[in-house]
């Protein structure tokens, strides 16, 4: 049985401040779940309602519909919910491309970046200080379990990018075609915010600027971040 | 003065089978409204609270904040909601590209897929019947404005994707790689559900399947549709 004050400690996760101190991140839904524990990250806790039917590899805890509820991140509960400790993080390798991120906030995008990261074969993302945290629930449940196999490493980005030796390429209107680089084996795909763009704190630190053509008499403003960094990733495959 | 009336008719708007009774459909937030009408939609209310500092180039009536966020589809309003008169479809112009949805229901992905579109200058999309309604308050957001410029036509898919006499390219782990694809100056790009595939019915109309190779070893067991679409949509481009 769950106390109520694991209860609450565990509603407390929604804080990324509590995440930082008990080193704990909630997952949500069967598919997520599953990924971490194949992964071998370690679940502290999986609950569920009566209404779950147990496809979990796992035992599960059960606990009233109304507490699932109150411990989701959404609307409606996937009906599956567990607590995992927090993996350890290995030191970014820049022997292999990195994708960096500076100020993503939407949590959307940051786990769809994940889950294409995943997909292109790139385990690490570099963010800066003010991109929303990777154990955010909605950052988790975007990334469909990719967050397992991909380590988002927090840190200064200007001052990371400072000391690393790969070339850095910028995503920007200003650039060069995306399909028209020559993109080298290794390097640093650094992506801004939509509505903000790169801060000007990174401009010394990039080697080139890409861009994504857009249509001629397209009148879109931009593209998503999520996608714009997939088409990227894409090219730099090839 | 909204009346309590219009106020009820505004909210039952969240609800497909109002809109299309009432042919009108919510937008929110500045950007997303300024796009509408400046591509010539006609707005029928424009509503904030008091805390709106009243940038959009319209008159625009006040409602309390708590009518707001009634009104509004998110936790948060983005602090202005408007009603727009739904655009007069035109017909589908099979000379150009179409984006074709099956069953594609989540509404930041048609959203997406809606803003991607409009950044490659292809402004049709044909969905499926069970795809979501893109006057859904969420894709109407997610889209960014770029619902004002792309148009979407539901439809019976199979019965349409019959009497087209375009090529239908559809994206699907067994096809060739997008990449070494020699795409036509016009045709139909076929995407299908993330979780379910595409249809077996659509199976006769499809002419060729095209994937996006993942990397060696990596475990991602697929890509967000939103961001499949835009690495083909970017392919077909070039």
């Amino acid at each position: 049985m769950l106390t109520s004050n694991e209860f609450k400690r565990i509603k407390k996760l929604h804080q990324k401040k509590h995440r930082i101190l008990q080193q704990l991140f909630i997952a949500e839904g069967v598919k997520v779940v599953e990924e971490f524990i194949a992964e071998g990250l370690k679940p502290r806790y999986i609950l569920a309602d009566q209404s779950y039917d147990g496809k979990v590899s796992a035992s599960v805890e059960r606990i009233s519909s109304k507490q699932l509820e109150q411990l989701s991140a959404f609307k409606k509960s996937p009906g599956l919910l567990a607590v995992f400790e927090m993996p350890i993080e290995k030191k970014l390798n820049y022997s292999r491309w990195i994708v960096a991120l500076d100020a993503i906030n939407d949590p959307g995008n940051l786990g769809t970046i994940i889950r294409t990261c995943d997909w292109f074969g790139i385990d690490q993302i570099l963010c800066s200080l003010d991109t929303v945290d990777c154990y955010n629930p909605k950052v988790v449940q975007a990334s469909m379990g990719s967050l397992a196999r991909v380590q988002c490493h927090y840190a200064d980005l200007a001052h990371e990018l400072k000391g690393a030796d790969q070339a850095v390429f910028a995503a920007d209107l200003k650039g060069e075609r995306f399909d028209e680089v020559e993109w080298p084996e290794t390097g640093i795909l650094l992506m801004g915010s939509e509505s903000h763009g790169l801060s000007s704190e990174l401009n010394s630190n990039i080697d080139r600027y890409v861009h994504i053509p857009k249509s001629k008499n397209a009148k879109a403003e931009s593209l998503n971040v999520g996608v714009a960094a997939a088409i990227l990733l894409s090219a730099l495959q090839n």
